[in-house]
């Protein structure tokens, strides 16, 4: 599978008054970094829900380990992968280092949504076109 | 003029490693004051955002004075209202209470936008309609 | 076990470009729900850390599912209680209702952390004190 | 004065549902910028903070012009510096750009603040340090 690769510096308004992160940040940078897996694959999400028409990527699952916390001035290296295709959702899994030791791993279920064309107030899950699937299998500096 | 009050309870996740409030979390609050000063005029935004072809009313400029920080389990009373109108813009006046010290004092310059009619993609500001002026005027709890 | 309620109206700024709830605001809510319910055991976090000499209760495992998305002035009912106790940690589950509609339900698994006596810089799990599962563990409105 | 640089990539969820950047995200990487700054100075905050006694440098005062929105996938470069020293204050500027395009302006007054030594729980400002000043004074790149 793909592996994209992010770094995070851990900012001061990240922290909570234990001095570490404040748990939900680590959410904030899965998303970033399914974004960024997305763009390393050569399809920047925003133009690719243009042309199929997806309006989204919502979660429908997250399990997370919080392993080792991190504080101010801490620089996580995040590598995002997506572990395994089912029809129109998907598992991404992140995982955080600190140095060599890993800090934080999740596998966030996402689902790709649509319109619902009956509805188009509503949203609809759809099956995950073939051109996104391989574009996120192959490895990391291969050919497009 | 309106004044409508919302109340708020500093959370944990709220606060940095000093122990107060992340001062962006404030304007956070700012925002919800404002959504809350409309609903409070009866004209909850998204009815009348939709009603209006208006897509958000941004900010263009911020005044903020921190007066007294606060930490977990503080309760602040914000105090909202429009201070001044003028064509396609306001300024809504945010004052935060902790018991009887204002403790943050805000002024928010906001616009009435919405898509350019030549152009759907972009953003333009629109006069504000009287009726808005009109509810944001009276006073809290007369007659609407 | 004692469950704590808490309300939550959907922001403007909690939602993100697909206007559904950006998802890491719901662990924000989560944490705040897990302070609402110590506090409604009648054991305020701050004080009672300071009396154990606990810095903090931070999380080590999470789990989510997602079931219905919310939008800009949904009001969320949070439903949270501890749904077991363990030697140094425990679960709490979070429920959150939009009407009648299960939307959103997590489980935390939390530590309950002080410094390390060898080293006041580290933060070390210890064992849950007696009073508080029993404070957490009674139906809600019964004797404290 | 010294001027440092940061770059942000707008992400997903850093924007609201009219699909520009949601604006207290603007403050809180205001926030990252002034410890950025700090930081190119050669003295970064954590150090610093504890070499001198100070807990954290607070806001006393914000002022910010909104001139151009951003939205997912925008890059923006941050230019950062200090404007003023006070005695115990300072004005940080926050220049960020969207290429060429001067998109959002603000100045933070910020207060060097360390434990009141009559009472370790109070906060107290404090002359700033001639070194600070000084690591902050000097042009980009020259000798520290």
């Amino acid at each position: 599978m793909l592996v994209s690769e992010k770094r995070f510096l851990v900012e001061w308004g990240d922290c909570d008054p234990a001095n570490i992160v404040f748990y939900p940040r680590y959410l904030k940078w899965f998303d970033a970094c399914t974004t960024g897996l997305f763009a390393e694959a050569g399809i920047p999400t925003a133009a690719l829900f243009k042309r199929h028409g997806v309006i989204g990527i919502p979660l429908v699952d997250l399990k997370v380990r919080f392993l080792v916390p991190s504080t101010v001035g801490d620089v996580l290296l995040a590598r995002s992968g997506v572990l395994e295709w089912r029809k129109s959702s998907f598992l991404v899994q992140h995982r955080f280092f600190k140095g060599d030791i890993l800090a934080v791993e999740g596998v966030e279920t996402r689902v790709w949504t649509g319109c619902d064309p009956s509805n188009p107030e509503h949203m609809k899950s759809r099956p995950i076109p073939a051109e996104v699937i391989r574009s996120l299998s192959r490895p990391r500096g291969s050919q497009a």
